[in-house]
């Protein structure tokens, strides 16, 4: 990563592994790392909403940074969320992550309480102050309850306060707009966090693709930005409907429990059954698919062919 | 507070008033506890959201919560909040909080990603089995982006796992349905925190009010609690209609800034102005109101007789 | 109703039955009618929500206009709903409404694509300007997409333009601003739309309700608005309570069938239970209760001993 | 029109030029078909939100139904709108549409009231079983305040009760499943809502785009779609930027105006600036833009060189 050359490619948020005690499982997170990196995505994001990083413990957040790095060991970047309720908390983190050798960091809008434009700006510019790092926006409303205004960000990106964004809002006009005015920033990425649309996002101009499903099939992200990147538009369909298809696991067991703890949760569980982690439960209180729903998670993936991961 | 009294009364939420420097200003703290104690007040509650709780490193949760016990040195209950984003950060602040003489725990449900009915309840289940003392549940899903259903409310009352519930929600269907649902549920109480209907919800069968404004202006709230369970129904409807004249300070520096900073922003503006507090600063990136923000609520206050405490 | 005195009471937005063949029932309606001037209701609501009005064509309206005022014969005020998606189709239905001996109209906010501040007053404004009789402003944001001001409600009772409002926005807020800034405005009347918190709105100064639920019970709503004018809360709560209770019929058939159905469909169920009309079809695509769904209405009424009513 | 080939391309949802006195502008509206003919749109959709149709009286529908059927003269095939508040006043309208030698329906789901899947399935299957044209469904949920679910849209079409749909929900998960699910389905067309999102529809395998700035350039957007189908997809991406950039017409008048009243009058101002039609004003209570405001529209027109039509 440097200055001059925006972040590209498949960036998996890596689900954070614990053991039935609920600490950190440092061998299965090794394993997930060393499995990602083994399938060529492009950067890793540790500590984002898919590795439950707002919800986990300093010490947790702290062996989760220390064995992500060690396991990647430079080999590709690493990004650290630090996402916090206000700004003291959120520099708190970033202060932490930053006692580790990542390489950018990651931050939604402040969030609990209703905040607007100018608090927002006042926070990224509070986070970029404190460090060399490169700080990336994450614009997630439907967990902060705001969305980060598209304008605000293509102002924070010309301002040099942000190197880029990873945009799950789903809306598809700021998002567009945010792509169309910031094309001649020098080293800003737009990142999507849509697992649906992929394709979509690169053809209009995204840099790459910051989606929860690569925790499940980084190699079918892998293909499909390949495919966008030597402009197989084609390809890059087919293999972005696969991985909605795949994507389905997470609507399981949904509404029994709670959308964050569905998809998480058809997550680990999904690992499980590759032997990429060894157990699948959540910091509480999110709660863990039961058996006739893992079951139906495996139903799907073997549908894709996707079994045990070699050792 | 014993388990077979209801909490009642007028419980005020107070600011954390801070130093310019960013520090819990502790002489004023002292100065506002014995303001409220002061004005006959039934209870206080710290590190709510008007407390900025959420927003406030341990270090200051500690020294407001060290602060508060001293000064009211039991002559009233003291609440502390506890919200926090997953059950693991909650139990951490209900265990800071324990280490000072506080006599119950409010807390709103986990926030930060989609949380449903099992999360919710697991995570109030948490709390309670952790602890000897009350549990309030704290409903505002606008800060929160989950409404607690009242049918769950009404679940863990049931069940003794919460010992009442602050309803900030606004909807008062479900409101309703709590008050006709726990009446019979020994010492179980119901607070709203509507600071514009607090006769109508004392009429409906609430047991008091968590009142922003009441940092204020206690003396009226104390008046109007007094008049609606004395069945004075005209003295409280009067009473509450100047209340909700004086919250419109709430709004004045609204939608320069968000919500939350333009009220917490006029009430600390407010106590500076009464000389409750010595600065009306913010934690960030929360925003303080302009100087002409604040001539708007000295006027307001002016028009109310709201001068200058005596020390 | 005169110009000087503010419409008060208990104000039934009456159902319009439908004969098998989705023909208006002209009997049925009479027997209704009679029904609710008999409980002493005050007024009566004809072709609002509750009346499928907006879902009727104009044969619909014109015989239910006719029907209603025929039997009402000037006992008791007439209000006819002429709630249409824009100005000009609301004029219509207003003109309509005019060939009949009514005694006032409302209507909502036009509806159907976004509309602002600026388009409700133009649209409250024209409909005024056509018609001598009083306008009523029906705020229903659940079904128009769009919630009145407050202030705009204030500044319309200010111009004479509307001669009360019906709120059932649900927002505690605005309503409470509407009663506080036009207690002073001769004949302007303040009606709640909530069948739930009837006492607390009668407490904070409004002048009647128009609740759905007069459909099954106006005996009940009349006793509890005549106990809230005489200064007897404690019998108007316990009454409001019983009605909360009997309201939950329309939760039955949620969500197998969408609210408006489950809500009307569970009225007209409860009126052919007690024999007031003969059939419980609704205009398309309202769907109505199934027979399961039918005999838990029967237990709930049974339960509030709410049999059939006297020829 | 065939039932074995899905409709295709362009399709203008022409706006319904007014005079001053509120009539239909025959004369307007005839340059203004012959301007989308002459630019070699596919097809016409008459009487959509852009085309006030919901807001237009009985007399109005039919002289713009009759203008434009015998304008078209059979050139391209002719889409009439009949959304309307329930099924009866939509089978009226569809009926009165029937008159005309039309091509096809479009309808929104039912609205005012909360409907549920139920309601909509009947709502669609009532209009389809009155009629043998193809019937496409509207999905617009911010104007009827309900979002057809896309499993609801998959079934009506395997069912062959849709001939396809318009998609203006702006959700990016549901237009994804609807085209993945309804490829194989003969003759089923998915057509985007999005004027800002038209190339990456056309990635995805939608067929095309019914979008209102095709009312002020259809030759971009015929430009964009020619593009689409030769797969040169980098024409197509700088194309669509430049119509989002003059999209941005839409947003000049807001907030002092509401979202409809702004993108209609927007349009409305911009053809009478390209001479297309005589007239901006819009159907009460919808209010078109002012002096100042058509300026900034006639900057951004000339910005992209489109200066009045050649007669």
């Amino acid at each position: 990563m440097t200055a001059h050359e925006p972040l590209r490619g498949v960036i998996p948020p890596i689900i954070t592994p614990l053991t039935p005690a609920g600490d950190v499982d440092v061998t299965s997170l090794q394993r997930l790392v060393n499995f990602e990196v083994g399938a060529g995505v492009h950067a890793i994001f540790v500590l984002g909403s898919s590795g439950e990083g707002p919800y986990l413990t300093e010490d947790q957040q702290r062996i989760t940074l220390q064995t992500v790095t060690a396991t990647v060991a430079k080999r590709i970047p690493v990004l650290a969320g630090v996402s916090d309720i206000g700004t003291r908390r959120t520099l708190h983190n970033a202060a932490i992550a930053q006692e580790y050798p990542i390489d950018a960091l990651v931050s939604t809008s402040a969030f609990y309480g209703t905040v607007g434009w100018n608090e927002i700006d006042r926070h990224f510019r509070a986070i970029a102050a404190s460090t060399d790092l490169p700080l990336y926006a994450y614009d997630i409303p439907v967990f902060t309850g705001v969305k980060i205004p598209a304008e605000l960000t293509v102002e924070l990106a010309k301002d040099g306060v942000i190197a880029g964004v990873k945009d799950t809002s789903g809306e598809e006009d700021g998002f567009r707009y945010i792509i169309e005015n910031t094309r001649h920033i020098e080293g800003f990425s737009v990142l999507t966090g849509s697992d649906i649309t992929g394709d979509a996002a690169m053809l209009q101009g995204a840099h790459g693709m910051i989606v929860g499903v690569a925790n499940i099939d980084p190699h079918g992200f892998v293909r499909l930005y390949d495919a966008a990147m030597k402009g197989d538009w084609d390809t890059a369909r087919t293999e972005q409907e696969r991985l909605h298809a795949l994507r389905l696991i997470t609507k399981i067991a949904s509404p029994r429990i709670g959308g964050l703890s569905a998809t998480l949760g058809a997550f680990k569980a999904a690992q499980v059954l590759r032997g990429i982690i060894d157990h699948d439960g959540l910091q509480p209180p999110l709660l863990t698919l039961d058996d006739a729903e893992r079951a139906q998670v495996k139903a799907v993936l073997d549908s894709h062919g996707l079994g045990p991961i070699k050792a």
